[in-house]
């Protein structure tokens, strides 16, 4: 593991153990909180070429830096979301190593009651929030509290593609689960719609310095889903371990 | 126009006119002079989501600084070298904007008839060189003897997949042209076939802020073909002007 960091922006640059990038992270920024939704963050590990998994796995792309921003940035947010397309790729865990402090709460998007809850690593003080449509199976329920005490079910209108409404999930994490900040870890298709619906606020994006090329229905792309009109984002910070970069972006829409 | 570059890395940072980006490069690096073809740099701009195009151009990604550092680039190039697909999309050049310097050979590698040739901007001084497979029809050849009086056509071998041959035609640039340094300024499927052929060395990235998605047959990636065993890279060199980020990395095979 690299030991240190660099900041390189903004300047002036200064060496860092990795354990800081985004230490000093203050979420929401002053003056942009949401009334009614929490502020999101988006947080991808992409190779130089766009590819947000090698051989279908995200965790294959990042380093061990990676991992550690990865934990820094779920320790500043309220709730950590993934859709279940991710958690059925690979093993995975929403919380923090440390048993003692609070766990966010981990959130799961489904548009389907395909719910691979066997690759969720939860502490058993960490709550969980499946958010998925008004029609799916009541079976979600069951296999829920067969999961967990500490899960529940959040049901929200369907858009016209059939997955859950994300401007409906927010607001109710944010009125009824007291989210103020939200991580989100993916996939593409989650971070696509959250874009598309321009509910994203920013994007943490880690540069892993390699090229993987492929097909996307075999190579995802950090975002899956039709053209967008170009999202212009303003370079908020950037650090480097090695040859790996560590890039933090603002959307505009 | 931003009228300044910051270089991030390597340190110390340095503030410089865009210009400056690249205007003390020596290529190929001390050392690493292959003996029979030349050393091959790719150029690319891309979205933050690996996009490499917006709405088929190219040119729509890039700022004014871009083509600032294209043409630099171009300065430091005995070839610059473009695939027909690329030609098609858009109107290009492949030289310099001073007439008083010597314009570097134009390449471009096709592998069918069709040439859009209407689309290149070639001054009267620059040479003009078409790669394409040994069995190509010969309305080539008439097609540049109308086009210009300074071009010519080189037949290579085909590739499995019916493309020219890529190292035979690099070995030809060495040996026949003089060729030391070659740019390669994609688009996506040369790029794929130069890095799966082992033959790029260097890849320049402007990364565009800004994200676009979208299909991969409408919104092509900076590199389009079968997934490769990751290639992994170095970071050479990091500058930024504005939110547009300029990466240079070397390969490693």
């Amino acid at each position: 593991m690299t030991a240190s960091a660099t900041r390189l922006y903004p300047l002036p640059p200064g060496e860092m153990p990795v354990g800081s990038i985004y230490g000093d992270l203050k979420v929401p920024p002053r003056g942009v909180q949401h009334p009614s939704r929490p502020y999101v963050m988006l947080n991808m590990v992409s190779s130089v070429d766009g590819k947000a998994a090698m051989e279908g796995k995200s965790s294959a792309l990042g380093s061990d830096v990676d991992r550690t921003v990865m934990r820094t940035l779920r320790s500043k947010a309220d709730a950590v979301m993934v859709g279940a397309g991710t958690l059925r790729a690979e093993k995975l865990s929403l919380g923090l190593e440390e048993s003692s402090v609070p766990q966010p709460l981990a959130v799961i998007a489904t548009s389907t009651a395909d719910l691979p809850l066997e690759n969720l690593i939860k502490s058993a003080s960490q709550e969980l929030l499946v958010v998925t449509a008004q029609d799916a199976p009541a079976e979600i329920g069951h296999q829920l509290a067969q999961f967990s005490e500490r899960a529940s079910v959040l049901r929200v209108s369907k858009t016209r593609s059939g997955a859950p409404d994300l401007l409906e999930a927010l607001e109710s994490l944010a009125a009824d689960h007291g989210v103020q900040t939200l991580l989100v870890e993916g996939g593409p298709s989650v971070n696509h719609a959250l874009i598309s619906s321009t509910l994203a606020d920013e994007l943490f994006l880690t540069l892993a310095p390699m090229l993987l090329a492929g097909a996307s229905r075999d190579a995802l792309n950090i975002l899956d889903g039709p053209s967008l009109r170009a999202i212009n984002m303003d370079l908020l910070s950037l650090h480097a371990a090695a040859n790996e970069l560590f890039l933090r972006y603002a959307l505009h829409y």
